[in-house]
């Protein structure tokens, strides 16, 4: 079995966005995806590459035998809750599944004998960094400081792996993500977040007509435009960075975070056009208050993920990420998602009936 | 009953040193302390004031049982475990017992309709905090950046207790402690712990001649003597923060974090000669290497405290602390401890008859 010969990897939240993109990857590189999801928002169809397991990550024993039954030698976990607003209201259940659900995902390991975790972090450990400019670039040695209960999580996870590889040997590389954006270009997998709160999608939505039209939030940020900046990721090279991770060579009760990143920021209006320009249509819109903790600036200093993973974006360029996003978002969607667009009438609306491809060195998709 | 009369106040691990310090500090006070407490590392000695409970924060039934038993309306939170050592060689269990037992003792709390939390905290947060010189006082805005799981743990909880305090309505008080030390002049109560680690309990063991000979580990630190400060708090007036934490006005949804220490450093040194005046013998010592992760100087700005507390500590001299911690470990321990020792062969050697105490306004037990 050609497409085995490099082991099974553990996939938690593998229905998900990012890790149904990461199990496309895995199968793509010859190796085993078992997903592992519960599905309580990941999609059983974006399930395609690999094998599916139901079980929930607190789950102790549904996770050692999901490991002892495949092989699992190394495990990418992403299974969390992951919605900043939701998290002020109920911490309880970002504390319960996020930090208690990854404790019992480190126990399974350790006790299974799991070489390697990649672990699904994010750039909300940092907050708000105090005293850096537009642009300034964040590197991984900045206080870390969340500013909400999720990003509280992230960190709280990241410090128990890291305890956990030190006292027991294991090695692990936590994936710091900036703004995950963008769709695999063969239109099978994409965003579909309930709600949805990202930035592309919301925008492509109210250019499509099936969704409200956009608030930008704050226009008086010491930007260039007056918008914010932020690091967009295509999920393609997202994906690429975890595959990458699991290759690393770190010592037994090696721990490394790593920001994946572009090191460039776009701003709110720059990222509209382009959805304007992909869409050829207006992005309705108004322009809100900012909202509390949004800071001015955040992108990623790559350099790190550059020479410990020998990774770097391939099809990271903003008309590129917008361009597969709309796709995704006007062809394909799963069942549940346009489910509850037809509940609320968007079935009426518009869509766009295709959106023309480019060029993508490396992702060209095999299915 | 008089007693009764400023209502039952929870007191999670009060069977262990602070824990049992802070319960007989609330009887006095009129409150009537409900000890909730496994016994791990605890004492049942140690509850002499209020009553007992025996249960494990981790079952949210037994908390729950207990709160609404005894019309508990306020609840002060040790149970941990704190020994860092051990934190980076089972952080497992540090993740389990600190953060999920805080997360049950929460859920617990916000369904029982308790109104205040107190939470023993640590300067362990803060970690080895950069640009400080030697006596520069910590303030509570520091960034957090613990240097052990234990330190982890205790952050993870402040985080986990604000979330849960502004999305439900709660309020708290996180006391971040210096060097608890001293005992209660009572001589009933005191330190016992198994390893014990904390200086002054081994500075004393060493020259009561029923411990190892000390070591100072380090005195080339940039400090007046080579040796590293610390802020001593006396355990009795750690315990008076307690009670008046319960006393602060906070809005519904209010958390405050509040170091607990003097604002005044004494070096490893200064505390050997204080313990050598108060026993009137040596204690025998050798000088060992830096340990990695001390920090020169440990020294808390006491500003907050004073001012959302109303507190100052009233007997944290060096003198009283050593002198009170003396009269404990010379006379009284509990079965455990001293059996312990029994076991060890320490019964054979010399004791301390008697250490004479002073005038120690505001500590007088009625006892």
């Amino acid at each position: 079995m050609e497409q085995a010969s490099r082991g099974a990897v553990l996939v938690t939240g593998g229905g998900g966005y990012i890790g149904a993109h990461t199990a496309k990857s895995l199968a793509e590189q010859g190796f085993r995806p078992i997903v592992f999801d519960n599905l309580s928002s990941g999609f059983r169809e974006a399930v395609r590459w690999g094998e599916f397991v139901h079980g929930d990550i607190r789950d102790g024993r549904a996770l050692r035998e999901a490991i002892e039954a495949h092989g699992v030698r190394q495990v990418i976990h992403f299974a969390s809750l992951i919605e900043v607003g939701r998290s002020v209201v109920r911490p309880d259940l970002f504390w319960d599944v996020n930090v208690r659900g990854t404790a019992s995902l480190l126990d399974a390991i350790r006790d299974c004998g799991v070489e390697r975790l990649v672990f699904s972090s994010s750039a909300a450990v940092y907050g708000q960094p105090e005293g850096l400019a537009a642009r300034d670039l964040l590197a991984e040695g900045l206080p870390t400081a969340p500013t909400s209960p999720y990003g509280d999580t992230k960190l709280a996870c990241e410090r128990m792996i890291e305890a956990y590889c030190r006292a027991f040997g294991l090695s692990a590389v936590a994936l710091r993500y900036f703004n995950a954006a963008g769709a695999d270009p063969s239109g099978l997998i994409g965003e579909a977040h309930d709600p949805e709160t990202h930035l592309i999608p919301l925008a492509i939505a109210a250019g499509l007509g099936f969704g409200k039209p956009l608030t930008v939030f704050g226009q008086d940020f010491p930007t260039p435009d007056g918008a914010c900046l932020r690091d967009y990721i295509h999920v393609v090279d997202l994906a690429a960075a975890h595959v990458a991770a699991l290759a690393v060579e770190l010592p037994a009760g090696g721990f490394e975070a790593v920001n994946v990143g572009t090191g460039h920021g776009w701003s709110v209006l720059e990222v509209i056009d382009a959805v304007e320009r992909t869409l050829g249509r207006p992005v309705p819109r108004s322009v809100g208050a900012r909202r509390p903790g949004d800071p001015p600036s955040l992108i990623a200093d790559p350099s790190r993920a550059r020479d410990l993973l020998g990774w770097s974006p391939a099809c990271s360029s903003l008309d590129q990420i917008v361009r597969d996003a709309a796709r995704w978002h006007s062809n394909q969607r799963y069942g549940r998602a346009a489910r509850a667009e037809s509940a609320s009438g968007a079935q009426d609306q518009p869509r766009m009936a295709e959106i023309e491809g480019g060029d993508r060195p490396g992702v060209r998709s095999a299915v």
